[in-house]
Order: structure tokens, then C-alpha cells, then sequence
């Protein structure tokens, strides 16, 4: 498997966790060695695990936080550091994300998100008709 | 002077070609050799060299194009890779940008950059009185 590949099923975990609600899933995928930010849409950025942490777990405990579905997913790769860009789909919206990877005794751990409103690419994808899992 | 120093100084080049409308030095500022992307605020993503540099070149001719100046950035190196985060003040606005760069035979070149609203952040410092240079 690639480190393209790879990178882009540590970005699909993190939308599993998001789309499942999923606290302790989406405690892993984040780093806990490197530092972390994570920049939601509209919000300043976020700094430390331990904001960030809590932002999710009050997102993923919110009923009113909407359903969400990655696709056009590009992953890049230099030595220990990654990124990936892909569309975020919502009910009603779609967002673009950066989130970027850093890889930690093999695995690829995320250490920064940010998301925000973007127009739909009339030349991408269509999203997927299902959330993504990794089974 | 340490590859976050060299980051920094990287992220600042690319603000002051904005800021100074300097398409010769915007161009210096990407990557030739890495793929390059970017994420105007509420554009779909740009990729490839032609279309982000067609973009800047278009923004930079645009006399209506915001003054943009660039504050409380943090930069992460991991390698061959950096990224840094930080403000963009405007006038009457704030944006937040994640800015991706590799390093290229030993200078941070960019080869991402993402940018967003983001409401004013309370604790964090003024933007500069002036823009940013290097001189």
C-alpha cells in the first residue's frame, strides 16, 4: 500500500468517526504525540489536544450536528508530514478541508483540520451514496 | 535560525508579494517541482501550477483586491514539510489560513494554501500597524 494510500484511509477514519459519532474513534485518529490545531468553519483556530478534543466531543454530541460524507479526496506525501485535500458533504452544503498528517511509529495521525464553505466543482465526483467505513 | 524561523519567513514572503501585488514574487513564492493547490475563500479548490498562479495573477491585477495583512502565525515542521497557520486581517474582516510548505534543495517553497473567515480571536494579539516585509 502506498503512503498516498495510506494517508487516505487515516482521512477517511476521521470522517467514520465523525459520520458514527464515534468519541473514542475520533480520539484516535488524532495525534497525541505532535501539536495540534483544528480550525472548524467560522470558528478561530483551535490549539492544543485538549481544545480540540473538546470541540469534537461536544460536535459528535450535538443531535443537531449535521451528517457528513468526504469524497475527492487528494493525498500528498513528503517523508513523515501529509496532507490531504477533499470535499466535506452536508445536507444542503459542502465544504472543502485541509487536514494534515503527521506519521507517528508508522501510522499516520492527524494534526490539523480546518474546513469551510466552497461552491460544488461541477467537474468533481459525485458524493458517495453511502458514509465511508473501512471495512 | 531554526526551519520554523525558515517557515515563518516563507509564509511572510507570500504575504508581502499579496500585500506588495507582486506577481514576479507570488510566482517565486510556489513550488515548481511539488504539486500545488489552493483554496480561495468560498472558491472550490484550484489545483495544478497554471490554475493557482492564473488565480493569483488575477487577484493581484484587482484593484478591488483587500490590503491583506498576516498575523499570530505558528509554524509545525516535520521534515521535508511545514505548515503554518495563521490570521489574515482586512480591512473590516479576519480571515485564518492553514499554508503548506515543502522544502525544495533548501527553501520553503508553498505548495498549499487554504483561507477562511474567522471571527476575531479575543485573546490573540493586533494585527501589525504595517504590512509585513522582509527588508
Amino acid at each position: 500500500m502506498s503512503q498516498e494510500t495510506a494517508v487516505k484511509f487515516a482521512n477517511e477514519a476521521f470522517y467514520a468517526a465523525f459520520t458514527n459519532r464515534d468519541a473514542e474513534a475520533m480520539d484516535a485518529v488524532w495525534s497525541e504525540l505532535d501539536a495540534v490545531s483544528c480550525i472548524h468553519p467560522g470558528w478561530p483556530p483551535l490549539t492544543g489536544r485538549a481544545a480540540v478534543m473538546q470541540s469534537w466531543h461536544d460536535i459528535l454530541a450535538n443531535p443537531d450536528a449535521p451528517a457528513i460524507t468526504c469524497g475527492q479526496e487528494t493525498a500528498y506525501v513528503a517523508g513523515e508530514m501529509a496532507y490531504v485535500i477533499c470535499a466535506e458533504f452536508l445536507d444542503g452544503g459542502q465544504l472543502v478541508a485541509t487536514n494534515i498528517f503527521v506519521r507517528e511509529a508508522g501510522t499516520w495521525k492527524l494534526v490539523h483540520h480546518q474546513a469551510a464553505p466552497a461552491p460544488a466543482d461541477p467537474a468533481a465526483q459525485k458524493p458517495p451514496a453511502k458514509a465511508p467505513t473501512l471495512q
